[in-house]
């Protein structure tokens, strides 16, 4: 069948599109319990008002095309965040603070990359809109973490990271000329050591501060004589005890890829069997309606690599033989059954994929 | 807030967005009890591709690109039935028929029309591949009829009409030059008495015959001296036998907009409220991966056109004050709550929208 589809796209076929509808309404569901309430913005937008809310370079990505209405360029949203933000501060703007929203929607890029090469994705999330603080990524993580063991998923860990790490240290305990300061960034993010040490050696410790949870947290307040770190360190050990067992925590203090537009916190998802991150989140800033800023935590969750973590669903069918009267079939219906109508004499289980068959005015395996 | 989305786009907002999700769900899990299992074709696809397999026109209103992977042009899909039946024909070709699938998601076009200016609409359906008969029809109808109730619609109406009516009499008792053919069906479908009169008087009745079900088929009885028309007019008689009281039937033979590839069958849906069609469906055949035709029957529900017809839905939130212990809300949540946590002191009830309050170890109106 190659060649069916462009590459990067795919069809989801039974009994698999099944199982990855009820995944999703899970993740909703276990939402919903904590107050999210869903939101379901369009598949276009006006480039310029999508692009003003996406990280920098991140409408480069997206399907672009010219409205023959207003003549304005839209594009099919690549992520959904940017649009429930402008939600939150345009619609919602007037609704008090915190707003709890989710989503869950296809998105769209151009192009795939090497890691990713699906060019469309279902994208899941919940977004608090008001609060970035300890509490709201408490809550934030709690929900995601909740939500994965829900939807199935085993082994879930996170993996935190504090995305503004190297700013406060170097305007306060650990200075670096502004000039250097991405530089070093770049080469904690790729751990490399030697250049660290070459441009900054007071950071030589972050590049090791990566690992279990208490040992990298333990690491980082031996860094932090002047106590510049603190709050945050505080925060995230809140956070790594309210979660407690459920989840395996670690930390990669200096982990900036994706994270570019997170404040304080921010987080990686992953779970046993995926080779690659199911979610992320974080805290943030939106840019509402006025042009003030307003700080949000939420999460996203990458809904097909975590339907490929799904065990074959097994199907359970029970077939009804060409004249079985309507009514059976309702009753049948009523107790829980999928059943399969034969419509000619000829059908059968078999072909139906049926794992019961109705037989004397019974249930019997087929 | 207007020029915010362009011209045929919007948001749905909470509490609507999560009413409009569970209408959705109802649909599938009344179609899933049926044997029909979900596939989830991608958003975009070669725009040759799709085309061939949509109806005349079709791809005139789809969103293209070019891919910069392949070079070719791609298209959003406009419909779904058309991807379904690429999967029918090619990807599950080998599975015995029928085969039943079902689907849900956004479509897109590129520009409205007057009737419906949305650009972005959600479809969601049922097909049966393989069958186009009396039992396929009753089956396609009764799904549609009671998903529709499960999703708390009223006032069930079906128009029913044949799609193939004028060719088949022109063919047998009642000859038209070829020629003629198409303004009579033209003339026909915009009940213009005089026109058909003057064209083919012979079909004059034919304009009559529309209306309530019973006397609108006894009128087309009395036209097919010849019984050319019999197997047509047992088999709906059957299929509304079938239907009950459940709905009403309505019968409009000539009625052509939008029926153009069905072939002896076809059916518009109507709800109390609803001031235009909320689905449609019909027997049709489509293209295989071999060129050779295959017969279905089908449904597709417009769920926005639904999803409007909901009463407002009503908001049940427990809000718990700052500060009450987690396994609080876990127990509440797990009582069926949606419980909403204070995250700061100075949230309340009223600002998250909440009915009940937790107070004093209990649940309190707020």
């Amino acid at each position: 069948m190659t060649g069916l589809l462009p590459e990067g796209f795919h069809d989801t076929l039974p009994p698999r599109a099944d199982a990855a509808a009820a995944l999703e309404a899970t993740v909703l569901r276990v939402s919903a319990g904590y107050g999210y309430e869903r939101v379901d913005p369009p598949l276009a937008e006006f480039a310029r008002s999508l692009g003003e809310r996406l990280k920098a370079g991140g409408l480069t990505d997206a399907v672009r095309f010219v409205d023959p209405v207003s003549q304005e360029t839209l594009a099919i949203r690549p992520d959904l965040t940017a649009q429930v933000a402008r939600i939150a501060a345009t619609r919602m703007g007037h609704h008090p603070r915190p707003v709890r929203l989710s989503y869950a929607g296809p998105v769209l890029k151009l192009r795939g990359d090497q890691l990713a090469p699906a060019r469309e994705r279902r994208q899941i999330g919940c977004e608090l809109i008001g609060l970035d603080s300890v509490a709201a990524a408490t809550e934030i993580l709690g929900v995601a973490a909740e939500a994965l063991g829900a939807a199935g998923m085993t082994g879930v860990s996170i993996d935190v990271t504090l995305p503004d790490l190297v700013d406060v240290l170097a305007a306060g305990p650990l200075p670096v000329p502004p000039e250097q300061t991405a530089a070093l960034k770049d080469r904690l993010d790729a751990k490399d050591a030697g250049a660290v040490a070459a441009l900054a050696p007071a950071y030589l410790p972050l590049v090791e501060a990566a690992g279990p949870f208490e040992a990298a947290l333990a690491r980082l307040r031996a860094i932090d004589s002047t106590g510049a770190l603190s709050s945050r360190l505080d925060g995230i050990a809140s956070i790594a005890a309210t979660l407690g067992d459920t989840v395996t925590l670690t930390l990669d203090p200096t982990e900036r890829h994706g994270f570019e537009f997170q404040s304080w916190f921010g987080f990686s998802l992953f779970v046993a069997g995926a080779s690659r991150e199911v979610g992320r989140g974080g805290t943030y800033a939106l840019i509402g309606a006025d042009g003030r800023e307003e700080v949000a935590t939420g999460f996203s969750l990458y809904a097909d690599v975590l339907a490929e973590q799904l065990p074959a669903p097994e199907r359970r069918r029970l077939f009804l033989p060409h004249g079985t009267p309507t009514d059976v079939g309702r009753e049948l219906r009523a107790e829980g059954w999928v059943t399969v109508a034969g419509l000619e004499p000829g059908d059968s289980p078999e072909a139906q994929l049926c794992t019961h068959v109705w037989r004397e005015g019974d249930v019997a395996p087929a």
